[in-house]
């Protein structure tokens, strides 16, 4: 069995931590840059953590850096005097070669799903995209990340970037439209759960249909007099407008598109 | 029971045909402008159809114009030789009053969902935005929705459409999110099935929280760098690259706002 370092706090770093415990993987420490967060994150995983580099364990199998992209090389440059273990991060933007100068066995375990302090996560379900610089270093990986996931994929440093920019659009983007969704119906005093299943099946949907297959709604109709009415109750909107426009002018440019 | 004559053969007129026809709902006739698609549905349905407003039924107790909304009033100028009948309609963004030419007993019968002719939809889960001329027949719109759906709700002509905005935003524009996520992971050769568990965690945890109290990605954390290397990777799509751009901007602003 692997023994683990966890370096972070947050998100990730909580919902990784747990989805190893939980699979009895050996979390020797935690580490964190403020004390009241890596205490916390130790207590839920019952082990021992630290913030200063003097005090990290130097003999575990593997480090994982799960922090933000920009976080990834302070971290590592400040934290490490450990030799050639292995070192992975966890994010999506990033290459994995910014490893490269702090030790000779670096890789990626970027988990494709959002997470979230508040809510738990069936982590066998999360597509884990692993990379490695080397094959023994990936087998290792593939190893511990099969412990979590029933979906590990080997993904080069520019297709985990693609997927990245894909998540933006399909999670934090969606998200902002329930966002907008929730402000609307409330503006009018009504119950933001009356979108919810509307919500649920859009996705259910998508689990089934190639999704432009299945779009519904006034832009692809090409129905102008419901967009032109949407637009005018838009008007305390503005941003809102110009994403309706150019949203609705998408969708009708591609059922246009001959092959689709 | 009511007796029921359909009018429309899209994805609502058969959605809601199905859902009255398994609660035993008696729909004595169907109405399409084209032959093959109305009897198609009656067939569904196991009733007979009409093409011709001379052969329109005439004595049953409602009549569900399952149109789209720039549809309604050319089908109900047209073929409404039938007295003070109960006329509804099922579209988000009509007013109710358009009716009020045809007959002295009209209403809407909304289902906020999104419908299609491939998929299923369990309707008992479906709200049902109802609205009447009066208060004899919205009890009979609420008893015949009630047959059918869980959560009916009464909403005004102004709330529909707003409900129907909203509904733009967190299933058209979603789905066509989805879209685009779909288009950019092809590109890069991976399977969209990577996004999956992605879609529906995001979804399924608009269920449980306020949107915007989970929003993540690197507009909200204001991640830069992140962010201009996406726009980098969207060269190839100047519109979503406005439209990276546009939501980017606003998911900063909104965490700016004080009090959210």
């Amino acid at each position: 069995m692997m023994r683990i370092v966890l370096l972070g706090t947050g998100n990730v770093a909580t919902r990784l931590g747990l989805a190893l415990k939980a699979k009895n993987s050996e979390i020797v420490q935690v580490f964190g840059r403020t004390e009241t967060k890596a205490s916390h994150l130790a207590g839920l995983l019952g082990v021992p953590f630290t913030t200063t580099k003097l005090q990290l364990s130097r003999d575990a199998d593997v480090y994982i850096l799960a922090v933000t992209d920009d976080a990834i090389t302070n971290m590592a440059a400040n934290l490490f005097p450990i030799g050639d273990r292995l070192i992975v991060h966890t994010a999506g933007s990033t290459p994995m070669d910014v490893l490269a100068p702090f030790s000779a066995n670096y890789g990626v375990l970027y988990p494709l799903q959002t997470l979230s302090l508040q809510k738990e996560v069936d982590f066998s379900k999360v597509p884990l995209c692993i990379e490695a610089n080397s094959h023994a270093n990936l087998q290792k990986l593939s190893s511990l990340a099969q412990t979590i996931s029933d979906q590990v994929v080997m993904v080069d440093s520019d297709q985990r970037s693609q997927l990245h920019l894909a998540a933006v659009f399909v999670c934090n983007f969606v998200n902002h439209f329930y966002a907008i969704g929730e402000e609307l119906v409330q503006e009018h005093h009504l119950d933001f759960g009356l979108l919810k299943p509307l919500i649920l099946e859009t996705a259910t949907k998508a689990m089934q249909f190639s999704p432009h297959t299945v779009q519904t709604g006034p832009a692809v109709r090409g129905n102008l007099t419901i967009m032109e009415n949407h637009l005018k109750m838009l008007e305390q909107h503005p941003e809102w407008q110009k994403i309706y426009e150019l949203m609705s002018r998408d969708i009708s440019k591609k059922t246009l598109r001959p092959g689709d």
